[in-house]
């Protein structure tokens, strides 16, 4: 999926701050638009006939995913993995330049037309704050930071959705992890814009 | 959210084999049902009224839920957990009588009408090996577990609306930890049916 938001991440959580990601446990809320045109199609689709009390048609998928959700239809592999979450675990390593770092997934597909999310749960080899890790996020370029505990206005599909901005939000200490060694976050990115000509723009400017 | 859930995990995982979790991290799939009957209500409401090009009626929740998800719609605490978060934490703690297992959650509303998933990463003290867990798992009472990697079927929402058991698959040695001490899985359970009535009645079973 979106290794758009995981290069951002990357940049703002690794090098602003003294702390590397040394574990990762992802868990995903894919939309249909990662699987194209036909199977958000096929989501409306489904949703009119189930609202109708007709029988879903299932081409895309092989079972219903109007009102429901599923384990991403990849092939899984022998280690139990999908081919999705491999890809994850892959792609992490590869951006971030790091064979060393514990990478996990579980990605799952969501009845959302376009724009993935991500739970990510991240733990580091220093400690690294709250507010430091906001300052950094709040500063870093195509990110924007969606966090406002008061309304409880925090990142969305629908709110990223045809914007080239990854929006990252629920920053928090975690605590199952003693002395400031881990954050929660939670990201929407629209991977139609992110994941492909907007990325290849970005890098290559990166690169002047 | 489904504290029956939990509870189910906790008596196969904890009780049968010699391995005790010490960490877990979890987000959620959390359905309209929980947050009542309107709220399933408004879903079906709103889903039409986007599917006819129209805005959607906003009452229960201050956004548009259909083809979108969001974080839970409970408060966020100053610690920037929301209420719903803390409550599968703290429940946890009770549920296994162990103050010192940590855990930590992102509790997330998507647009499935009844039955909430989790995606869940566990952490033990001793290895636990992923064929043992899932020979318990397969003997536990309450739970099924729905494992086919071939087909990819795995545990859905839908699959589980209205029955008794809760649903458990993706069940696979978590590759972010050295040395087996890891598993990853992912639960689907009604919590109406299991939540309330239901486990009452198996609780007061143990008892006698």
């Amino acid at each position: 999926m979106d290794d758009g938001n995981r290069r951002w991440l990357h940049k703002v959580v690794l090098k602003k701050s003294d702390a590397l990601v040394i574990r990762m446990v992802v868990s995903t809320y894919q939309a249909a638009s990662g699987a194209g045109a036909a199977a958000m199609e096929e989501l409306e689709l489904q949703t009119r006939e189930v609202l109708d009390g007709k029988e879903p048609t299932c081409n895309i998928f092989n079972q219903q995913y109007a009102f429901n959700l599923f384990s991403h239809n990849a092939p899984v592999l022998s280690n139990g993995y999908n081919e999705e979450e491999m890809k994850l675990v892959k792609e992490t390593k590869k951006i971030w330049n790091d064979n060393n770092v514990k990478v996990t997934a579980t990605c799952i597909r969501v009845p959302v037309m376009r724009a993935h999310a991500e739970s990510v749960n991240l733990q580091f080899d220093k400690p690294l704050d709250e507010e430091t890790a906001r300052e950094i996020l709040n500063k870093a370029a195509g990110l924007v930071v969606i966090d406002d505990r008061a309304s409880n206005r925090f990142p969305t599909p629908l709110g990223v959705s045809s914007k080239d901005d990854v929006a990252v939000g629920r920053i928090r200490q975690d605590l199952s992890q003693d002395g400031n060694y881990g954050l929660d976050i939670f990201v929407c990115g629209d991977q139609i814009r992110k994941g492909a000509a907007l990325n290849a723009i970005q890098i290559a400017e990166l690169l002047l």
